[in-house]
């Protein structure tokens, strides 16, 4: 018998979503109300709430829970509910002034300029946004892509319950897109009662799939859940991605023991605390575990490799139901002659991979983005003990065309500052 | 920080031996009592009291504690305390008749008539061993070696609190005889949280060396644990496997996430409950987890494959603080190119390997036993896929020395049989 863990803080889901009839209403009223946009992030994490991703958040924080998310995990509105991020919405001076407590306001999408939700604001305030970086990011560092954005949004927070009406272009674009409810059925109809969430938002090598044969071994099935939301520039696109790690899916896995789904969610790169915002939205979607890598929802350099692993040991016991699966760096061992990690791999040395992909010697091969681009770009193979072959055909592809894209633009640059001058 | 599971039903270990003086003392005196002799299963779990394995036990059962263990995994006299099989101590109706509730008698061990323990007799009783072997073994078949143990048990139960005097030959005859605070202190020093016992009764091929790497991958460490009590006739001495498993760790395995231990529990071949008493000893030896593979503590077709997998599941909820690590079949598949399960490999063939131990195509190598002692008495090679060359060199030695004793023996049984005609 199947038996999921529970959503966060509730026996069931709670999507905000409006469906059928009452959504036409509610948009048609929307129609009429004052219009507050939204930044990308804020409308991942509305349409999060939309499909029960954030259960059992009923919309936007205050001021209260902002602060306790920041300084302590816990929201004092929920009975102190374990809440590792802050969940908030933003406004300009201007628009805020203009808005009422107690007024509704509809929810805009600038990037797709849809109607996206309406909320009833019943709280205005204002936030030392450096605390919350320094909380949430453990830095305030500007290079920081996360800090960025919570530093260049409003200066006053607009808090309350929201409706949502859209999950915007996410079921039509990609296929493996997933409300909580839908991958929970699926767990529940194949039986399984341990699930292994393992976050990717990077093509599937070697060393992640790896993570996934360790994650099925002691667990009834893994979830591959996808980030669709924002990346930033310089990532693989997400329909790339998907293709490729359909491939490998297809070719290397039993499919009874694999699910895919894919989540709007964009990536605030807050490493740690991200991880811990990961583990609670896959305790919705119904896994019982999440694989936390090296430098989980990492960047750069601010986070070391595993506060991730830690972060887990450090929350008041009971914050979760979901267990973190952690794992250490993994690679292909040409002296295992196995997939490893550094902590299965006895040996030491790293691989030699020549210019021309072929092994020159040494255990462990660590084959850096730099080769791989271009090894691929040159058209040289890449060892199949790093990647398989179906899924690098998938990414040279993609590599090839956006070469010719990035030269032609180049070219045509070029051409209009000599006409210019 | 590492903080390691806590012992079972208690926050501290209650190891029941006696040391120093206080030993000395108890010795002399129990020179002087009335000696009841122990069949090898109940002087292994009288050891595994004295050494805390068994904690929280005080003793030898009482009836009401072996019916609530038979009957729902609960002692009565300890707060309905989860505890999967009865630790009983029997003795033949005259010796008991002649023993009064309230004495104290001496605990002998018949194979190294040694004085073990005392134990103050609380309470005489008979049990149905018919409905314990039921209860704990699924059958009442006298082929089954726990069945027939019992079954061939003194009439009578004596219950009542034990001293431990010895721990027998374990400490002498084997390196890896570990007591489970000594295990703790180890992964306490080591920083471990989450360890993984490895339960091991048979040498470790390359599918036991997976359950290990896996395990590692997603604990802390691994505790290999080695049974070092009594097997059943035709299995490998324990001495012939520690050598070996040694030469296993040694060459593939970082030493810094490895610990070995041996425990002098006697095999009971009671499958899935048995998995219950291993998980209650290893949780009380400091493991988090315990590797469950296929038919764990199983013998012949007694038990489904994974009913000791289970069984985790129907026992009442918090009954241990250990969890298992459900593994299924493992082995080396040619077509993957590495170790995998039933659950990772996606290829359903089975590898073939002719007589001189040659691959000869296919994917899944399972080897049987038979076909392994073959190739190792005919001095052919084992594919270095199913077991290291270490591990085999040491095997063979054994057989090799076996059948020249077999041989010997044969050979002298026949002079006998001649000589009598």
């Amino acid at each position: 018998m199947s038996i999921l863990v529970p959503p966060h803080g509730s026996p069931v889901l709670k999507p905000l979503l409006l469906e059928g009839a009452e959504r036409e209403q509610e948009l048609k009223r929307a129609a009429g109300l004052k219009r507050v946009p939204m930044t990308t992030r804020e409308t991942s994490d509305l349409i999060m709430m939309g499909i029960g991703a954030f259960t059992p958040l009923d919309g936007f924080m205050g001021h209260d829970d902002w602060k306790g998310c920041c300084d302590s995990y816990q929201m004092p509105s929920m009975d102190n509910l374990f809440w590792p991020i802050p969940i908030t919405l933003s406004a300009e001076q201007a628009l805020a002034d203009s808005i009422n407590v107690g007024e509704e306001v509809a929810l805009f999408d600038t990037e797709t300029e849809a109607i996206m939700g309406t909320m009833k604001v019943t709280e205005k305030y204002t936030i030392d946004k450096a605390h919350e970086c320094q909380q949430v990011f453990k830095t305030t560092d500007q290079e920081h892509p996360g800090v960025q954005k919570v530093m260049a949004q409003g200066p006053v927070n607009l808090a309350g319950p929201v409706k949502v009406l859209s999950e915007s272009y996410y079921p039509e674009m990609f296929d493996i897109y997933q409300r909580p409810a839908d991958a929970r059925k699926i767990f529940e109809d194949r039986g399984w009662s341990t699930v292994a969430a393992l976050q990717l938002r990077n093509p599937m090598h070697g060393s992640h799939a790896y993570l996934a044969w360790v994650a099925i071994e002691v667990c009834d099935g893994v979830y591959i859940h996808q980030l669709v939301g924002k990346l930033k520039p310089g990532d693989i696109p997400a329909e790339v991605r998907v293709k490729a790690i359909q491939a490998l899916v297809d070719n290397y896995f039993r499919p009874d023991r694999v699910v895919q789904g894919g989540y709007p969610m964009e990536m605030r790169y807050a490493g740690p605390r991200e991880a811990l915002l990961h583990a609670v939205f896959r305790q919705n979607y119904g896994c019982s575990h999440l694989i936390v890598g090296r430098d989980h929802a990492g960047v750069g350099d601010y986070y070391g490799p595993f506060d991730a692993h830690r972060i887990f040991n450090e929350i008041p016991e009971g914050s979760l139901k979901l267990q973190p699966l952690r794992m250490d760096w993994t690679f292909y061992c040409y002296e295992c002659g196995t997939m490893a990690s550094m902590k299965t791999c006895p040996h030491e040395s790293k691989a030699v991979i020549d210019e021309n992909g072929q092994y020159q010697g040494g255990a462990r091969l660590l084959l850096s983005g730099t080769m791989l681009r271009k090894l691929m770009s040159e058209g040289k193979p890449v060892p199949k003990e790093f990647s398989k072959p179906e899924v690098i055909a998938i990414l040279k592809e993609y590599y090839d065309n956006l070469e010719e894209k990035v030269e032609v633009k180049l070219h045509g640059a070029a051409t209009g500052d000599v006409a210019k001058k």
